[in-house]
């Protein structure tokens, strides 16, 4: 399941690059530390439900659509 | 941000009944503890995206199909 982690990294920086933020903005904006937001990036980090939320509003995305993805990727 | 894990808990709840099997088999499939199967139902804990996955399996739901339940909730 670590393979999880590193997908849910992966589509994460993925919307936030498209977004053109950089991960200190973001975490900035989603009141989270920057460190944890790389290492949920690179998929270091098992994010709660919650987390994955505040993530999604920060990117301006459902969160709903970000495990579609992640889905995908497995 | 409760209100988050109460929906997420009702969801589950909805679905693990709709599919007729008690906490007790669903914890069993997971390999989880039946007690944090009802505390995550009540909205008492807040589990991870890992977590959810492993019950969504349990539940034969996409986990993306559970967060826009969830979605609607909020």
């Amino acid at each position: 399941m670590s393979d999880l982690n590193d997908a849910l990294g992966r589509v994460f920086r993925e919307l936030r690059e498209r977004r053109g933020v950089s991960q200190e903005a973001l975490a900035l904006e989603c009141e989270l530390h920057r460190t944890y937001v790389g290492q949920i990036e690179r998929g270091l980090k098992s994010p709660t439900v919650r987390t994955l939320f505040v993530i999604a509003k920060g990117l301006g995305v459902a969160p709903s659509e970000i495990l579609r993805r992640v889905e995908k990727e497995l």
